[in-house]
């Protein structure tokens, strides 16, 4: 028996999120049907955490056990034969037995793209929130930033979370604008990426600290108010669950043992996501 | 009676091409309904020309004339409401009564890409050509150099073109390599964009140039052999038609004057399509 671990991307437009549901398809029912295909083994895959209906990836992870003897280096070309063409397998690795992609896992970064550009970008629709607004973007940023550290994330949680604690640490958050796109004499505001580094994340998490964020570049909440609203641990004193497009899960790190295993895992430069 | 120019963005994955046809919708077809839903008039749109189907555009150009009073300022966001999501207007202007996107055009620019990384891109799948195939890529650009000038195209044109000459200029033509996506240590090569500029294009000229450029690339002909391709007048010396996803039609050019109206026609840094 061996535990094969995979780096996959996925455009999750077309897909009901990751994780097998009673209905809808799934990317973890796709990425298993082609395991089925290519190994004839029913398999049961473990991912770093599930991701919503309409979310990405670009470095999602999962692992599995398989007694297939197909060398390493042959499965993402043999899984993605078998794949639809919205699902992209691009590392492989042996890993030990003992290593799980969501108990293993040290830190995920995900990124949210709001395109603040007069006119969405067509070629990126899929993967930008369009919200041609005019937006405080520094005001947003300095709000990001009160979330840094461990907190209890109550009210930038689901009310549908059945976690046992809502205690979570944020290690990196940071707001890039991309301002390469805006026509000069315009409204355009550019590309804003927001990439957040964290232990783990609560469901919508990511998209409810966009959706506040997004409040208080329209001015109706300030960045001050980012304490107080973690305080309350009250999901209604946070803005609104921003849509499920822009959302990205970026990358998922590993102890370095395993990181050596999944050779490039952290110095690749991935797909281009602009 | 107003003349009205605009610059339009669109996925050409899901249509038979820009020009209406007699079966399957076309990008005209879904511009002109949205203009009827806006206005009410019956209008038919003159574009700088024809794209195939499944190809792209960056800039198309189309002009219509119009009884209607709708400032021209409110035209992107009046015609982007009425469209589906894969064309977007982000430019309109009043031009004389005398401008005609094809006519009056001086200068047209496409762009062909080649992904010839491992994996395909899977956020830009629809406008790349993946081809994971070891290409000698320093020949294809110098076998593209001896297109630039006069000449007669026979050999780099469908044997369907009814043109009744098949001379045309190519100004520029450059392969530009974008590697900063390969990760190292594997066999990425990058992505290849291949821009031409040119007084005009035949069906499928710069599909067959890039097919063409692909032998060479691969060794089955050399960049020296380009002149005696073009010498031949004959479709079957020149290599296969790449396929329609690479191309997009980049940017169109009109004297200075024209130019003027469509303010932003040459500087405008537009969509991100990388």
């Amino acid at each position: 028996m061996r535990n094969l671990c995979m780096k996959v991307s996925y455009d999750g437009t077309d897909y009901c999120g990751f994780q097998t549901q009673p209905d809808g398809s799934t990317v973890q029912d796709a990425l298993e049907k082609a395991i089925k295909l290519l190994t004839g083994e029913e398999v049961k895959i473990h991912a770093s955490g599930r991701t919503d209906a309409g979310v990405h990836a670009r470095g999602q992870v999962f692992n599995f056990i398989t007694s297939s003897d197909i060398p390493v280096e042959r499965w993402c070309i043999a899984l993605n034969s078998r794949l639809p063409q919205d699902i992209i397998v691009w590392e492989a690795a042996e890993v030990p037995l003992e290593f799980h992609s969501r108990r293993s896992a040290k830190r995920k970064t995900y990124r949210y793209t709001i395109n603040a550009n007069q006119f969405p970008d067509l070629f990126q629709r899929r993967t930008q929130f369009h919200h041609p607004v005019k937006l405080d973007i520094a005001a947003m940023a300095e709000g990001l930033k009160h979330l840094i550290g461990t907190h209890d994330f109550t009210s930038f949680a689901s009310r549908h979370s059945t976690k046992p604690s809502h205690i979570r640490t944020l290690y990196e958050a940071e707001l890039v604008v991309d301002d390469s796109m805006c026509r000069p004499g315009t409204r355009d505001q550019g590309l804003i990426h927001i990439y957040v580094t964290g232990s783990g994340f609560l469901q919508h998490m990511v998209r409810i600290i966009v959706g506040t964020l997004l409040e208080i570049g329209k001015g109706r909440k300030k960045p001050g108010d980012m304490p107080a609203i973690l305080e309350a641990k009250d999901r209604s004193k946070a803005g609104p669950t921003a849509v499920a497009k822009g959302l990205i899960l970026w990358n998922v790190e590993y102890e370095a043992a395993d990181e050596n295993n999944l050779k490039s895992a952290c110095d690749l430069p991935g797909f281009t996501v602009k």
